[in-house]
């Protein structure tokens, strides 16, 4: 079953384009893993210290193996240097599936 | 069944920063509708001309009333004079929803 990870976690805006360079390392890195379908990052258009986190991921084994791959402490210590707090996040299970 | 909307519009970078009041207005008109749990818009980390869409609505009856609400044809002609183009968006059913 599909799975969706999303939603945002916060970074204080004065560090924000000093988190991106570990955005595109974390982005590469999680979109290199099997069964990742989609892995993004966004800036919120109202809100600079707020991200907005969305992934697709095959299954829950994909989840799981994504959470234990070796960049995630990686992307975490980066994170945690740099503030990032507030992190609201959600896993859906998808039912089904089509283009609007 | 919740509805999860997801996806990418793109915008020539250059009119990105021009369009930000039009999201304004069509973010407070969709989260003030009934069944509207979520309704957001990023900049892409790594690409300003990548706009991220992610909304969650109660069900499906929450959504066909948002596609014929009176600000969708206002926001559609205001991304169009503004060169919105490449709309990419998927419709998901949730099954379950946690929190991570």
């Amino acid at each position: 079953m599909t799975i969706i990870i999303a939603g945002t976690v916060r970074v204080p805006p004065e560090n924000a384009q000093a988190l991106v360079p570990h955005m595109e390392r974390q982005l590469a890195a999680s979109r290199a893993e099997d069964g990742c379908i989609t892995y993004s990052y966004g800036f919120d258009v109202e809100d600079p210290g707020l991200i907005r986190v969305f992934e697709v991921w095959r299954d829950q084994a994909a989840v799981d193996a994504h959470f234990k791959a070796p960049h995630m402490p990686v992307w975490r210590a980066a994170g945690a240097e740099l503030g990032v707090f507030d992190r609201r996040l959600s896993l859906y299970e998808v039912a089904s599936e089509r283009a609007l």
